[in-house]
Formats: C-alpha cells, structure tokens, sequence
C-alpha cells in the first residue's frame, strides 16, 4: 500500500518542546518540512531559539503562555518538557506529532531511513482492535490479517486515538536502570505495531507520540513537573495512564510499536534520580487507582471523563501527597483552557458544572 | 545468554498427533532427537505410523486410548487433532510441547535456522509479565529491560504457564480469510516476545505451542471436535480461552510471540469451512462469556477452576446448542481422568466434590 506524502498536511501540527537552537530538524527536514511546528520554547523566554531556514512554525515562550492564559497558566508546567502539552492546546489541527529535539531519524533493519511521522498517521488512521488479541499483531497491515478464532463482530476496530512510536539507541529507562545499565543500547528493531488490550495501562513515553485531538486532546495533559513541583519525569506517564482509561470508557484505541526514532543522548541519571523518586514511591499507589477507576455513564465525552479522573485524583490520590490536590486543581483549570481556546469542542463540556 | 542445548531433556515431552508417517521429524532431529516425543495416532488404528529410526517414543492409537481410559476415552476426540491433549494427559513430564506434523523448521532474517524448542524453554523459564504493558516488549530479553514508568513492585513478575509460538509461511487462518486469501503468506519475522494482558484473551493456536503441565495441564483440554461433533477446528482455541481465563485467576502468566516454525502447507478452506462455519456463529457468544466469566476465591486449583468453569459452560452456553451440555460433561470426564492417570496432582482436585 504506497501512501502519498506528506500526509495529512493541513490536519497535523508538530510539536517540539526544548531549550536549544533546532538543529536537529536538519535531518527531519524531508518528512517535517511540509508540516507547520508549534515549538514551545521552555526555561529562560529571553534566549532566542534558532529554528532552520524553511520551516514554517509559531514558537511560544513562557511570557506567550502567561499571556494567553492569564492566571490559567499556571497549570502549564515550567522547566520541564511537560509544557510540551500548551502546544496541543493552542493547535487548530486534528492531529499532533510529538518529538523531542535530541530524537533524530532511524533507520530499518535495511538501512532506510525510517518515515516516523508517516507511519503514525497511517497508525492512526487505521483502527485499533482493543478487545481480543491478535496474534499477528496488527491485522490490518499489509501482509497480515485476523488469525483464525478472531471473533468476526471485532474485526471492524474501534477509532485509534493514540499512535506510540518506539527508540533505537538510547531506551527510554527511569534512573535506576540507567545506573544499572549504563551501557545498554536498544538496537531489537520489532516490526509489529499493536493494540494495547483494554483494560491494561501502559509507560506512556512523550519522545514520539501521535494522537487524534478531536478524538482525545483534552486528556492530553501533561501535569505539572519541573519548576516549584516535587516531581518530574512523570509528565507523560500521567498523560498515559489518564488516556488510557478514558480511551478505554469512550471505545478508543491506542497503539504501541512502529515507528521507531534513533534517540540519540541518555539523559543525566543523577539527575533524573532526582527528578523521578517521588513517582517511582508514588506509581506504586497510582497505578492500582488507575487500574481500579471508574468513570460514570455520563461521561461521554473526553472533557467530562477527565473532570470525573480530576475528582478522583483529588478524592484518592491527595492522601499520598498534597502534590495531587494541586495537581488535581491544575486539571480542572487545564480543561477550562483547552474549553477556552477550542471553544467548538468546548461545548462538548457543557455538562460539567 | 548463551544456553546448553538440549535444555530440560529429561522434564519435556514433546506431543504429535497424527495420521501419517513423521518424515518431518527428520529435519527436526537435531533438534528434538534428545527428547521423548508422545505420539497420538488418530483415525484408523490397524494404520502403521512410521517414526523415523533414532527417536525416542511412545505411540497411542485409539485402540490404546479406549483401553486406557475405559468409558472416559469419549472426552478425547476422534479423527480430529484435537486427539493430541490425550499426549498431555499420559505425560509425566513438567513440560510439553506440541507441534503439527506439517510445521517444519524456520530460518529467522539472517537465514539460521531456529531452534523453536529452545526458545519455547526460555520463555517458560522467565516470568510473565501480565499486569502492565512493557513498551519495549519481553523485559527478560537480552539488551531489553522495563521501561521508564514500569511499577516496580511489578518487575518480579509471576510463573509462565503457556508459551503461544507463531508460523511463517502459510498463516493460521480461518476458513473464510483462506477463501479471500488463498495467496497470503506470512513473511514477517517479528522478533518479540510478550505476556499477554491480565483480562485479554487470544486466539490459542495448537500448531506450535508448549506449556508447564504442572502448572496449567489439567486446563488443557481441546474438546469434543472431529467425528460425531457439529464442530472443528475450534480444540485450540477452546483450550486458549479455558486456560487464559484460568491462568489470570491464579496469577500465571501466558506469552506469545517467538520462535516461529514453518508451516508448510495450507489446509482446504472447503473443508475447513464445513468444519468452522458452526464455529464461527458461536463464538460471537462464547467470547463475551468468557470475558465475563468470574472464578470464586474457593477454585484455587487449575482442576477446581476447570470445574467451575464446566458448570458455567453447561449453565450459559447450553443454551446456544445441546453440544455445550456434551461439552461441558466432556470436562468433567477429561478432569477425572487426568486425575486418575496423575494421581499425585489428583489431591489437588480434591476439593471438587
């Protein structure tokens, strides 16, 4: 199945957390340059970001965010990548892709450069199949199909909401592994993509994600790390397990596996150690209330569910720390701007005063 | 991880059921030649089933099935491969694996051959990892860990029961997809190994499959098909959703992926068709019977879970057909007779009266 490219060009925005001059879209710039960038530039706003020549992009500092949201921002995290998150907030698209800036192209076991952008629209635009397990992985590839067994009435799919892509090189450990393997390189290239089963939570990591904004945005909040917050590294965690449940309530699929990105530079362990130990305490708390949360038949809508998640957390979670009340809060005020800034999807929130 | 072959030589019954002479073995010999292989003759039991010199083996034919078994030999089908979990049953060993007789051995990318046997032992011999999704797939893997956000109280894993190998080649699918795809091959080595998710069931295919009779074998059981049944070609996957749902109530773990044997030869879709098509209608209705099928706190043994879930069978799936009623009193039969023939296991079943 030949795909024309790019894809999608007027439906998807990238977007690009970081604090340095964009080089590294260099690589990028046969498969992004089609593209419009929503860059959001963290730390310092008075350092100027260099963004190559050709590249059609908006770029939004902190005193862009503190301006469009006002009092609201501060549910937009500071010195952490997790403000990654405005940039899905301010987007007029359907789709967003996001990458980190020390995330560069890979390549296929035979030698091509990999295509990670096409493959998550093709991933996305496919349905996801969250119900029964196929053994052939994703059954609507070429060359594949729905092995025998595979109840017939499953086989239409459900809409994919989230395409999660994978890395070479450098993997995507917490700091006590990166302690422990220090060395260790990924360099298993798995050719499958997959349903996540419903049901069943996942690490959701941000390097290089895709999803569907009308069908999930609002639930595609990053929380607050970084800067005055006890944790970070957890940002696209929490967005992951938050999405999974809702996707599992509304009947949306989320997608692991292809496409792959060459992530080039381990970050600091000791650093990170620092960042992540609280979570690595708190996880073993919030995974089980994730695992165990029920939304009501009346949320149905994506804003709704994450109000009833943003009671819960409060309900639940505030007993671990005073952290989750706040954050809790920041929840509320992150679907209030979202409503605010997409008012033709807000409507869809009506129902939650 | 280099490993000595042969592994588990004296706590591994490989199990073929079959109706010709076993030719394919001898590509197999290097292989399988240090284990002790069980074979099922099925059909006509005066036929004389040619083993290649050099294997060790016992052979049961239906004459010896009938002798054994007395009265009880009507739980194990007849002129249908499902005859094979009679192998299971006669094992004394901790481990088995079987394989069709029309599989042969796979070469993986860089054209070596695979040892399927070897890689089935490994995944048996690592845990299972079926209450959170790891990105980055099998976590015990070389050059593979837990992911960035992987709770870490759920490292340890638990005990793996089943180990679901997979075909390249001619793929296992059901009659109607063979119709429409007479020509599909499967060419697509993926090189993963994963756990299953807590609450998802799999379509089990019987082809290339091994598994720890000790912890799961009395669940085992591939049902009435062949002669004098309405059905076919469901043994396997009855067997999957039985030992899946069995496997999540005790905690055990079920892993599919690699290795990958080659399978050589499609059987006729017309055939098949005749033998699925009852299937097919009525497993729209045993799949959500058994996602919903809750085991008590008492059945704490796989034969008393066995148990329970032929009393759920003969109470909810009686009503599609009369052959559920037959079904249902089948695993009743087959658990008696297990325990008969493995009286040491049989205290564990004590419970059931």
């Amino acid at each position: 199945m030949a795909s024309p490219t790019p894809l999608l060009k007027d439906e998807l925005d990238i977007v690009i957390p970081t604090i340095r001059n964009l080089d590294f879209l260099e690589m990028w710039r046969p498969f992004f340059e089609p593209y419009h960038l929503i860059i959001v530039q963290d730390g310092d706003p008075a350092k100027t970001i260099k963004v190559p020549e050709g590249f059609d992009y908006e770029l939004y500092n902190r005193n862009d965010i503190n301006r469009i949201l006002g009092p609201k921002a501060n549910c937009i995290s500071f010195k952490d990548s997790a403000c990654r998150c405005f940039g899905y907030m301010v987007s007029k698209k359907k789709y967003i892709y996001t990458i980190d800036d020390d995330c560069f192209v890979a390549n296929d076991p035979s030698g091509k450069q990999i295509n990670a952008l096409e493959q998550h629209i093709k991933n996305l635009l496919c349905p996801s199949t969250p119900f029964f397990f196929n053994t052939l992985y994703e059954p609507y590839r070429e060359g594949a199909d729905f092995v025998r067994g595979y109840p017939f009435s499953l086989r239409e799919g459900v809409p994919t909401a989230v395409s999660h892509g994978l890395w070479l090189n450098i993997p995507d450990y917490d700091a006590p592994t990166q302690l422990v393997k220090p060395l260790e390189r990924n360099t298993r290239y798995v050719d499958a993509i997959l349903t996540i089963p419903k049901g069943t939570l996942f690490p959701m990591c941000g390097m290089n994600l895709a999803f569907d904004r009308e069908l999930i945005g609002p639930a595609m909040y990053f929380g607050l790390m970084g800067d005055g917050q006890p944790i970070g590294r957890y940002d696209d965690m929490w967005a992951g397990w938050c999405i999974k449940v809702i996707c599992d309530h509304l009947g949306l699929g989320v997608k692991t596996g292809l496409p792959y990105i060459f992530h080039s530079k381990a970050s600091n362990p000791f650093v990170n150690l620092r960042k992540e130990y609280k979570g690595i305490f708190w996880q073993e708390d919030i995974i089980p209330f994730f695992q165990n949360v029920v939304l009501s038949k009346e949320a149905t809508t994506v804003q709704k569910c994450y109000l009833e998640l943003a009671k819960e957390v409060k309900d639940k979670l505030s007993k671990i720390d005073p952290y989750f009340d706040k954050l809790a809060d920041a929840m509320v005020t992150w679907i209030e701007s979202w409503d605010e800034l997409n008012p033709a999807g807000a409507s869809a929130a009506n129902g939650k005063a």
